[in-house]
């Protein structure tokens, strides 16, 4: 399926987590804020550029961007809207909510190594199961801006414990969306109590000699916004990504 | 000497260009723009990363940041005051000129490099001169923002054709402050007309035998602040760099 075609289906009202669709493509996570709190975002993805590495940038009002030829307001399965930091309503669309001062904001999500790590026999749980990736709110905080502030989320794979370099390294190669793991190991050391209960997407079974590995996640701008209380935002829906016009393969270094 | 020492030469009014000191040190040009046009600034800087790689970037109307603990607006040895796009003072401090809602970005220089150059047996002719380094507008656009556009400003240095290659690896291994050239050898093909008259610092001869290299130069962003008549901004005096309070080394990628 191509970038354009799953985007008709999403138009057109499926909702459905992205992982796995349009193998090859890459996916991208969207936060769109109003002009005046753009900079703020914009610093604040610099500063914590791991989590929120940024693909590509709107006009204020855009609709589209160089990377993501099809319409922000439909073409995205699902959304969440923000207002003063709390989420209002997912939905389907959001034409009623787009504002004309909004600056949308693609920022590179992990489903894009997702099949190199299959290309090198590292197996991925969620895509296996057909659910969305689980994601948590770690205690770690990001560094903050002046009005900004949050925690670093994180998503999670387990991997078999013999597979675990393997996943670190081909992770690695992805620098501009994630790259490698951020945590090994022991969920607690970063404030995750516990797996099987995500703050978004859905939970997976770490069997035993499987190791938990922990990737910074692009729903961290989402939690920021909450923790900050900003005006207004709309969002994806955590694991229903922005299917760009760009290759996963235009993301990895050598 | 330390950073803290030359700032302290600077701020009793020495005027030097800065290449060459405190050698092992991070030097970064600055740029400081009203809150209005931070968005703008930083967006710019962020599409076209190669030129403007931020290094540090403080609150508005802070007189220091992060990674330079001195006093932004006179510890460098030099600053170019603009308005309305057009340079309008040359000044040894900017204490007058400061605004209570200036951002203050420090953008990276390829000063940071050239101890490694010299490591690596590649000469650096301005400091053997102990001139500053010669600097040019190109005829290649820098990827614009809705307000901000500008010409591609580069730095040279004549490098011995045996030693082209060392000078790519080397500087390639500092992609925050600039990195590999952006072109070697003919002028003329990034629009560069006469490399006897520099548009910023002072000239240096390409002798038979060498090769004009031409690196992405932090002065790219004050080109911009001329070329799309912004308000207001303080830059520093080309070649007359902030010393800041990092080293080199952490510039550096294995």
């Amino acid at each position: 399926m191509t970038p354009a075609q799953a985007r008709e289906r999403f138009r057109a009202g499926e909702r459905s987590p992205t992982a796995g669709w349009c193998r090859g493509w890459t996916q991208a996570n969207l936060i769109a804020v109003p002009r005046p709190i753009a900079y703020e975002l914009l610093l604040f993805a610099h500063r914590n550029a791991r989590a929120c590495p940024v693909l590509d940038v709107g006009e204020p009002g855009a609709c589209s961007t160089a990377l993501f030829r099809g319409d922000l307001r439909t073409d995205l399965p699902g959304y969440r809207v923000y207002r003063d930091g709390r989420p209002v309503a997912d939905a389907d669309d959001v034409v009623a909510s787009w504002r004309d001062d909004l600056v949308p904001f693609l920022i590179g999500c992990s489903f894009t190594f997702e099949g190199a790590l299959l290309a090198a026999g590292v197996p991925v749980r969620h895509l296996e199961l057909g659910t969305n990736v689980p994601m948590y709110r770690t205690s770690v905080p990001c560094e903050p801006t002046t009005t900004l502030s949050g925690p670093l989320v994180v998503s999670m794979r387990p991997v078999p414990e013999e597979l675990v370099d393997t996943a670190i390294e081909v992770s690695g190669r992805y620098p501009m969306v994630h790259g490698a793991p951020v945590h090994v190991g022991d969920p607690a050391a970063i404030g995750v109590a516990d797996l099987a209960r995500p703050d978004f997407g859905d939970p997976v079974e770490v069997r035993p000699g499987e190791v938990p590995l922990f990737w910074a996640c692009g729903v961290t701008p989402q939690a920021a916004i909450m923790a900050s209380g900003v005006e207004f935002a709309i969002g994806h829906l955590p694991g229903h990504m922005a299917i760009m016009d760009v290759r996963d393969d235009d993301y990895r270094v050598s």
